[in-house]
């Protein structure tokens, strides 16, 4: 669940690649924010992060499951902590391809990383963590995918689409014609937030009215001004990079013949998805269908009414479960 | 399902009133758009337009179970059709109970319509006919609520800020600014329809790529387009009244004690209501309860993948199925 805090730099550090080769050909400078945690420890895990969290709003499970790793949370490409629209001039489109390529070169060459004992990723880093398994099989032993997918559904692009016309047809989306023009600059935040406040959880979850009993909101008119100011420190470029990476999301896209199912059967790990029951953004019969191409393949479901927000560390019980569960699965590897 | 189709004015008539006092308090003159079909037949039936429809895009049954009644379609305050922010200077918010008001004026002054044997409405429609129910029991004897409630839910409410968000936030929206300012004047329509796109069917929808079997079209992102450009002819202020109609629907709000069980249990007249299984607007589970307070309601649902979509006409089967349950149900009358 995303609440309105103030942008917390804590710990976090950036390496430099003088010339990273983008997917797309192009290369140029990038930086890849990170932070280390427990770096003296021998056995790593990258924690990547998802749409709508920077490092330090990212579940890093480092009290829990990953207390005796050193745990790597990465910020993706177009986060804004890692190079993106908002901090590059001319920025391309990035895609998973290029935060694993990023994130590899970070390991390698800068913090002496040769083996991920795991990637675990929610929503965008779990799909993140699928991209690693296809990309870097000898390199990452594991994957945990919290409320993600191998490939982005065509329900999942549309609910997307939706959002990204509610950030490209917004009076502050073009920052230097709405500078000019002297329109809000974050009148196009506002339609995004908004636009996804619903999606967040599940319609049970309003039903109950969690918003009065869990977040000691009055009214439901609160709860989607206090969701939709999470989004005042985004920069909506930024978001569209990430909105365009998500409807892009597709393992298939990593082979020649475009294969989804073939991209899944050669994975050699093990991955460990955790789907949530109502997530309306990657819904447990989509993970289903992807366990059924995987060699290893371990599907939990989260009986929850929090949706996709499940994964977000929002709800408890549901962190607690999730931790539980990882600490089981990283038990076996 | 809406579809890019020219505007279509046949058959339409207008019915002014000199001073219509809205329930804010505020008096003006309006219009109320609206057409008859088989008006020499003595038994008439109002069927209001939804949130998306114009009266010649209305399911109007008059070549079903209708057609042996004189049937009334009469356009929202707010669509466009009948007075309207788009067509009226400084136009108030308009209410359920304007349309129900506005619509009984033109009934009992102009049409001599003296009793309604039923209000057949969808969505929005829907819900006016609950409206109609609580506030004119000596007139109308019965209700049809596809798709509708008699209260907004909390998730409803959500989903609708979203779009008003991506509306108000656009920089079609202040349209006159937009002239000055040379910017495209239907931005903020485009956020609205893809907003709006993937709730109008359900995910299962998507997954069994119907916008393919059932439409003919080749990608996902060509259903986005098609479904998106159905909106080219709305006005965003229009919109934006009709959304916060929706968003205020309760029925609750036409007692002193608002209570909405209350008003619920005070319905005299028969309710068929007709839910759609995956509806995100409206689920079976809130019509159920609902339900639970009506004396002589009966619920049906369709168990279809069509969602909300499955009252305006685009699913045959789901149309059939709808025309046979209004059937047997006026047989009763």
């Amino acid at each position: 669940m995303n609440s309105p805090k103030p942008y917390d730099p804590t710990g976090i550090q950036y390496y430099s690649i003088p010339s990273f080769l983008f997917n797309t050909g192009r290369s140029l400078p990038v930086r890849v924010a990170y932070r280390s945690f427990n770096s003296t420890l021998p056995r790593a895990v990258c924690v990547p992060t998802s749409e709508h969290s920077h490092i330090n709003t990212t579940n890093n499970f480092t009290s829990g499951a990953l207390k005796d790793y050193h745990v790597v949370v990465v910020a993706m490409l177009g986060n804004g902590e890692s190079s993106s629209p908002s901090n590059t001039v001319t920025f391309p489109q990035p895609l998973y391809q290029d935060c694993v390529n990023a994130s590899h070169e970070l390991f390698t060459k800068h913090l002496n990383i040769n083996e991920l004992e795991a990637v675990i990723g929610f929503g965008m880093g779990g799909q993140q963590a699928y991209y690693w398994m296809c990309m870097r099989p000898d390199f990452v032993k594991s994957a945990v995918v919290i409320c993600g997918s191998a490939r982005t559904s065509p329900f999942n692009y549309t609910l997307l689409d939706g959002t990204a016309a509610a950030l490209r047809s917004s009076a502050g989306y073009s920052i230097e014609k709405a500078r000019q023009q002297g329109i809000e600059l974050t009148a196009g935040l506002h339609g995004y937030g908004k636009v996804t406040c619903a999606w967040s959880t599940s319609s049970a979850w309003f039903k109950k009215e969690l918003f009065r009993t869990v977040l000691g909101l009055e009214t439901i008119s609160e709860f989607i001004e206090m969701y939709d100011s999470a989004f005042k420190g985004w920069n909506a470029a930024d978001l569209l990079a990430l909105v365009k990476m998500w409807q892009l999301g597709d393992v298939g896209a990593l082979r020649d013949d475009g294969s989804y199912v073939k991209a899944l059967e050669d994975i050699t790990g093990r991955v460990l998805v955790i789907a949530s029951r109502r997530d309306y953004y990657f819904s447990p019969e989509e993970s289903a269908i992807e366990l059924n191409y995987l060699k290893l393949g371990t599907l939990e479901i989260l009986e929850t009414i929090w949706g996709h927000a499940a994964g977000t560390g929002a709800c408890k019980e549901d962190s607690e479960q999730i931790d539980r569960m990882i600490a089981t699965f990283l038990g076996y590897n």
